[in-house]
């Protein structure tokens, strides 16, 4: 990033599937290597000898144009597939699937799936269920919208506006199909001193978001430019008056501000002791 | 899953960090093994040495209470942290983090930033706010909820009521940040034989939802239990009109039928060449 004399390198994430985790996970290993300027591809959904044979040619392409070696993520399900496209790329292959079920097999005492030639599993129609589910009760619950069946939430955020209820609700739905609600907390709560009375039965589900007031600031300014709304007088005040009723109130919270949708998500769930799950 | 007397075995998911991409990935991989039964755990920001001997003597006392050996998946970052674990956990340990960084080092002739002392990456903002922008959009363009800005989408999404079009548009902006609108093919549509208006100008940014209509019915059903818009007779036409619209009109869209949330995405993703992205 800093010498502009050095080449970038080319990443690929290549897979029978989505490729979507393979990325994730890629991008938590390179970011390990700050200073290496890198260009990522995704190429999903290579499930066939003859994708994986194309995909193999196209990186080799580009390794000739660019004269260095590109680094190769791949999460073939598929053995015959990664075979092919193992023999024909050049790169520095990091496999993040394969390698992990041999030694498995060994420590289950069971074969996998594909060493015993069963076809791939169809989707697990009872998770896609249950994560639109989440959804639909998230969105129809999100911002206080309404309190009817709010006692059906997983959990209920509570938070002033703009500290990252709506994106953290969305994300625990889709994620892990959990039915989240979010209340605002607004000025009237906190001259009155107390929550909204619809929350009052439902305490044990709550979880605070709260956020730096500069940051809570910026954010509103990128809505409601130079608002009364967006000052930061007024997102102090009202950060601290949350603050002070999340306290009196007794509800667990997290300050917002440095965190990734994904590390605030993960506290909560681990807060609230979402994380066991059976599978 | 089959053998009632087989024992369950517990799988743990450890990291410094959120271990969410980690579970994803286990959970592939574990699906390798169908005949299996097993329980998981993620256990999330074991960021101290502290923190790392508390998890692995929880885990050992599990498995000594179980009689069977977990099978650990790990993602540390920090060295000196994933030592103290290791050294003391005992089980089927599984590195998807450390163990590739090693040779990546030798591979790209630098040091990784644990090599080298540097301290964590603090929150990637422009991400953050990219993604937060995109939800944003997402939420006020679900559903055809209004024209304004429709141009700014990267994706619009069309497609009969129920077809997938809100949680795909939600992972859509979530996970890649990019905006996309939803806008739902109605009867008023076929009858007039045309798009909407305010589509026609955005034609090549249009991809559509199929999905086949005894799922449609049976989602319709979970909604409007008995509604002459749940009944098989109607999801069929609905589906037919759309799909020969969408072929009349030249729009690219696929059968959501039996593809996860993620595939959906990604053959979108695909389709519209939205894989290449900098880093």
């Amino acid at each position: 990033m800093t010498d502009s004399t050095a080449k970038t390198r080319q990443i690929f994430i290549v897979s029978d599937g989505t490729a979507i985790t393979a990325e994730t996970l890629a991008h938590s290993i390179m970011t390990q290597f700050p200073d290496l300027r890198y260009h990522q591809t995704r190429i999903p959904f290579v499930n066939t000898v003859e994708k994986a044979i194309d995909t193999a040619r196209r990186i080799n392409a580009v390794e000739k144009e660019e004269g260095t070696r590109p680094i190769i993520f791949t999460t073939f399900v598929e053995p015959d597939i990664m075979r092919s496209f193992n023999e024909l790329v050049s790169g520095h292959i990091i496999d993040l699937f394969r390698k992990f079920v041999g030694p498995l097999e060994t420590e289950l005492g069971m074969k996998s799936a594909h060493s015993i030639g069963q076809t791939h599993k169809i989707r697990d129609d009872e998770k896609y269920n249950r994560r639109i589910a989440a959804i639909d009760y998230t969105l129809t619950h999100d911002d206080g919208q309404t309190n009817r069946g709010l006692d059906e939430a997983d959990v209920i955020l509570v938070g002033v506006s703009r500290s990252g209820k709506t994106p953290t609700s969305l994300f625990l739905a889709m994620q892990f199909g959990i039915k989240v609600a979010n209340y605002p907390l607004i000025p009237e709560d906190f001259d009155r001193g107390a929550l909204p009375d619809a929350l009052l039965p439902l305490r044990s589900k709550l979880f605070g978001l709260s956020i730096s007031p500069e940051r809570l600031s910026e954010i509103r300014n990128e809505r409601r430019p130079g608002s009364r709304y967006a000052s930061l007088a007024n997102c102090e005040k009202e950060i601290a008056d949350a603050e002070n009723l999340m306290r009196r109130e007794g509800i667990r919270w997290l300050n917002s501000t440095t965190k990734s949708i994904e590390e605030i998500s993960a506290t909560i769930m681990s807060e609230l002791g979402l994380d066991k799950r059976k599978a």
